[in-house]
């Protein structure tokens, strides 16, 4: 069995998600079509992380094993590319071992939340970005950012994925900066609870807005109460850059 | 008769053009809809450019006429911004004086034409730049440009809107810069032809990819024949960035 793995890029918009489910368009049922239709066999692709419906990715990896491919990793690429529809494309592909899985094999994931302030509403960003009207405190965005940045039970901030139970997670990067009227999160962990990037900004966002303290949010965190948690901001501000391994 | 004129943004992606049709979504058919509810009465709007399918804009310029509307100029933006679709937005709103036309009055239309360059396509620069895997040569691309400017005949590279026979049109600027690997085309001119930029974006790359050179299409325009220039550049590369008056 010949295995590899490859990063990928897609525009979430018109998904409902990675994961390839019973009905609607998935970038993974996208992936395998693809690629069964280059290698001519039936493939199951794994992703590294599984976003939710709307949310984008330029560096989500993935892993699938095809027996019957013999033309070498670059002409593999440029096959797959040629059959995916415009908002997936594979950035690159190479030869994985064995024992190579996307998802167990991680280490970390990275991903980035973009939000743009304006008074008005700007079309040509809305689809990756969460439009606020008025500029949050982003040294109280990262003031109460420092607090989540550990090993913490995150269990008021997402649910274990698949009827898992473990909700601990290791926070190892959660940063905001500014650019001019763009504000953008770096957010790196061990591995994600669903929703769990999508509800830190929502609270994050509070902590800038003057709604929440700092010690407030270490408070929600604590109490493991997802009850605490205020919201999740939009999908289209999240995108899933890097998988490390 | 109380006149406006406002400054609107949009994504083209899912409209069908600016101007509104027996059938299928329009700017300007969002617009009225927006207008007429916020204003109770029946409004028309017009725009300064007529973009076509799937072409973007920052800076259209459109006029209404609103009897009813008493409430001043900024609660008007306000109500008409809440009452459009996420792809649409008025950036600012003015009083116009009774003369004031958007099209018959505009000294000057501005386009910008994005284009992307890398060696795999990416899906979240798709919906705003034309996509090309090699970087074509933007002196070329420039020196063919220069041939345009001035007033010409464009008869190649467009026909007149609606049944109009003048095909002359006074093009100002016309020159690409390159920031990494993304190439901008600003051009600017009084009025356009229908296609117009779109066309002579096509001719510049291939100046650019060494298929024409800028005598060959010098020699198109003075043709006046729209055989010979070749293509269309993608609608989701061109943005209306501004009107002058």
């Amino acid at each position: 069995m010949t295995k590899f793995r490859a990063t990928v890029s897609y525009d979430g918009t018109e998904f409902i998600g990675f994961q390839r489910q019973a009905a609607g368009r998935t970038v993974q049922g996208e992936l395998e079509q693809a690629i069964e239709k280059v290698c001519g066999e039936q493939v199951t692709v794994i992703g590294a992380g599984r976003t939710d419906t709307g949310v984008h990715a330029t560096g989500q990896v993935i892993g699938f094993a095809a027996a019957n491919w013999k033309h070498g990793i670059e002409r593999l690429q440029k096959a797959i590319n040629v059959n995916l529809p415009f908002d997936v494309a594979v950035r690159d592909v190479a030869d994985a071992d064995d024992h190579f899985h996307p998802r167990f094999s991680a280490a970390s994931r990275t991903y980035e939340y973009s939000i743009l302030v304006s008074d008005v509403r700007q079309p040509l960003a809305r689809r990756y970005a969460w439009h606020l009207e008025h500029l949050p405190d982003v040294d109280a965005m990262n003031g109460a950012a420092d607090r989540l940045i550990g090993t913490h039970d995150f269990a008021a901030f997402g649910s274990a994925p698949e009827g898992g139970t473990d909700t601990v997670r290791t926070l190892k990067q959660a940063h905001w900066t500014r650019d001019g009227n763009r504000l953008t999160f770096l957010v790196e962990s061990n591995a994600f609870l669903f929703r769990m990037v999508r509800r830190i900004v929502a609270t994050l966002v509070r902590a800038g807005q003057g709604k929440d303290s700092a010690e407030e949010i270490e408070h929600v965190l604590h109490s493991r109460n997802p009850d605490l948690a205020k919201g999740a901001a939009p999908a289209c501000g999240l995108c899933l850059i890097s998988v490390s391994y």
